[in-house]
């Protein structure tokens, strides 16, 4: 029996909004969208969570058993400041505040996309396609649209006809908003009077020889518009439908919207089944933005250096402080909350390394107690993570597991057989490093760091052999104020921990 | 003035095969492209070679003050396994090979060239182009090509008309071949028959349906052809011509050869001033290939994975070994070899480490003998690198100077004034991180092993005032196991040094 039949998933879809069932279109094959970033900044922390909750769907899937394809995007053509395709082309502007070319500007981003997500230990997905990689694929998709009847050519733009598509089909499902509220809701925007109506939305866009970014299509010179790519990309690389699409909250419409409206005008198959939505960061209870001042880079945090923050913390310890919500909840960023999240994870981290060592030590008959105990343990890893990937109640399980390793490791042993003993350290190691995404950090020179530590432990064994305990006594206090901690053992062992 | 005037570069021009002086078209801007790598399996050591080669060219002509736009491709479609343009494509293969889809297979092996290029200091370059991302623009570029006459299509495949382009132009320049000879040599192929001549060659390729790689064109579903990419990308990014083209000395026939023609026929310009190619990488004086098995991943050397290592090494050692030749002599790959590099670049880092702690201290009145002898290391760096990027003669002036950082560092005064000796340090340090890229390594968890060291030092004075000789020797010894030399100053201080 495979893990994902003993532990079936649920998702809430954002579709229903309900909890459903998970049922892969070609088990054991899973096909998974999430949207990327828009390179033309760096990606802040906000960004960051939503791509934390995505890495640990995909990780958590692959783990249980599924053959995942993993498509997330890169975002470097035809993202316009306004949702509705009009406004500022961000990657232009961004060159040219920055007085490069587009495609330095988009190399300069990816790179630092990528290095972030390397620290934070946020896996590669198995395809990150492009924008500008797929402008063929876009052009064509815009011509099943248009072929179709659901959209129309004005002054080389085309745009998505809304209103025509509605006597079909619905939209708004996903976001659950009213048409008629939205188009009265529209700002006047530079031209919109080439739209039928207002909510319409540009799926290519005509631009100026003076835009540095541009492909020849059958409509003249121009860009593709944003929320294409993620439906021409999807498909091509998923098929017409797929198993789950994410992306952060903010996304949900119009972006979200209009991908299904495009597949649904193309190809006449809504392309997604499962919906997931992460929810918004915080900080000190209020919404991120960068007039506020309160809006954090990722690489700030590692520094400390934003007013906000009392010091600096370790990529682990922030990933470990996104985990500890659910994905649908929003998260509150604060320094209390930070600190608090660096102590949980230095315990389960060290208690990582403990395991590692640990060798099984037999204590008498089985207690089936205990048995009982461990394997709720180990299956409320799963249950828990297979119940819409609850990641906060995975931790709290993983901190009672770490208890129980901390108690063997001081010599206490374990009165089960020695495949439980091996499943649950397995267990505990996996949740952590594989489906979690938490590594040991500082792991480097850790060797010589043993090695002087041993040369001291020595020397202070001779010190109370001879009775000079005021020598044992500052060898102790010494390494206590660099942060290493000597524990005696009952046999006169000594062992020591870094904190 | 200019560094880059001060210093003028010459480079050796494959072209021309002679040394020229470099005159950038619009300085202080260079245009600058370097063949990548085909991701359809993971680099081997000599791809590694060139583009360490390239990306010292790309650190120097910056640090000395051009404003470099360094183009380097990523080759995901296209690439088939014979160069004329037939054989099989070699990221069709790998897909079919891994089960992977064909874009699964690019993404693991770019995912991996990153990781091999950050971990090798590798800088990324300031536009990293894929050639599916290009599609358009090679699309038409062939159509430009057969507009001018030089290109001909054939069953939905489009050849270059290499006698056709002959009777207006000269091919073979670059590798000096002799066209006749060459058609002489070619063998008979799989759809040879289509072509006019033997040495025409695919700039697009017709695919069956099951090529799960192809895009729609003016003659049918197919693939650009290899060569191509390489045109268009650096026209694209680069302009119609630009300063300086690099790539393996195994390009130059026909890839470089064929990107002339291709930019010659499309614009009647020929597209590169400076060609430049690094040299190969032979193992124990033999040529590298994966069936006589002394074919290197970069990744076995750092595990000492492959039965030709002796030990592992680091990948700055391999770097500095690699800077030890000149880019365009052969390079060849011993564990002895290595061994010494391994000693040689330690010599350096430490003097890095040292130089970075050196405070000036005066030494009566200024020495002019010295004073022109600083002056005549600093100025070698310079000489050296602008005299067609000579990294073996700047290792050597760089060893010279680590002397004279030790002689310092052991107490001795410097009798220059503090402005030479502080350009002496600065050129020191910016020639070993800035422009060669080699940085010092295992510099984690320093601040602990020097925190815990002081401990034992602290306890070996105090052994020492005590006159418990027999305690301080032990001390000293078994930090000496440790790699951990203490040494005795005069004053009755005490220094270490980690071997």
């Amino acid at each position: 029996m495979k893990l994902y039949e003993q532990f079936p998933v649920s998702i809430t879809n954002s579709l229903s909004g309900k909890k459903e069932p998970f049922v892969p279109l070609n088990s054991p094959f899973v096909g998974m969208y999430s949207c990327g970033p828009t390179v033309y900044n760096e990606v802040h922390l906000g960004n960051l969570r939503t791509f934390t909750a995505f890495d640990v769907v995909y990780r958590y899937l692959s783990y249980i058993g599924y053959v995942v394809r993993y498509v997330r995007n890169i975002t470097d053509a035809g993202h316009l400041t306004n949702d509705a395709g009009e406004g500022v082309d961000r990657i232009e502007e961004s060159a040219k505040l920055e007085q490069l070319e587009p495609m330095e500007i988009v190399q300069k981003y990816t790179t630092s996309f990528h290095e972030i997500c390397r620290i934070f230990n946020i896996l590669p997905p198995s395809i990150e396609p492009t924008a500008t990689g797929h402008i063929i694929e876009q052009i064509e998709m815009v011509k099943k649209i248009m072929a179709n009847g659901y959209a129309y050519e004005v002054n080389g733009s085309v745009y998505f006809d809304v209103r025509r598509f509605m006597e079909k089909y619905k939209y708004g499902e996903l976001s659950g908003r009213n048409i008629d509220e939205l188009q009265e809701g529209t700002r006047e925007l530079d031209r919109q009077d080439e739209k039928k109506n207002s909510i319409d939305f540009a799926i290519w866009k005509a631009v100026s020889p003076n835009h540095i970014q541009r492909w020849p299509s059958p409509w003249g010179e121009g860009i593709p518009g944003w929320h294409l790519e993620c439906s021409a990309m999807g498909t091509k690389y998923l098929g017409k439908q797929f198993d789950i699409h994410g992306g952060g909250m903010d996304l949900k419409f119009p972006h979200h919207e209009c991908e299904i409206a495009q597949n649904v005008g193309a190809f006449g198959t809504s392309p997604v089944r499962y919906w997931m939505h992460s929810n918004m960061l915080t900080v000190n209870g209020e919404k991120m933005s960068k007039s506020k001042g309160n809006s954090f880079l990722p690489r700030e945090l590692f520094t400390g250096s934003h007013p906000l923050l009392n010091k600096a913390y370790s990529p682990m310890s922030v990933r470990f402080f996104m985990l500890q919500s659910h994905y649908s909840s929003t998260l509150d960023f604060s320094n209390e909350a930070l600190s608090a999240a660096e102590k949980g994870y230095k315990k389960l981290s060290n208690a990582l390394t403990t395991v590692k060592k640990l060798k099984f030590q037999p204590l008498g008959a089985e207690d089936h107690d205990l048995r009982s105990e461990l394997n709720r343990l180990i299956d409320g890893c799963y249950l828990n993570m297979s119940d819409d990937f609850n990641t906060a109640k995975t931790l709290a399980i993983l901190f009672e597991m770490a208890s129980r390793i901390n108690d063997w490791n001081s010599g206490k042993g374990t009165a089960v057989s020695e495949a439980t003993f091996n499943r649950f350290k397995q267990t505990y190691i996996d949740f952590l490093e594989q489906v979690l995404g938490l590594r040991e950090e500082e792991e480097h020179n850790q060797e010589m760091v043993d090695g002087i530590i041993q040369v001291l432990i020595e020397l202070r064994k001779k010190a109370r052999t001879d009775k000079n305990y005021a020598l044992s006594d500052k060898i102790r206090d010494d390494l206590k104020a660099m942060g290493v901690q000597l524990m005696d053992g009952k046999d006169g062992s000594m062992s020591y921990s870094i904190e």
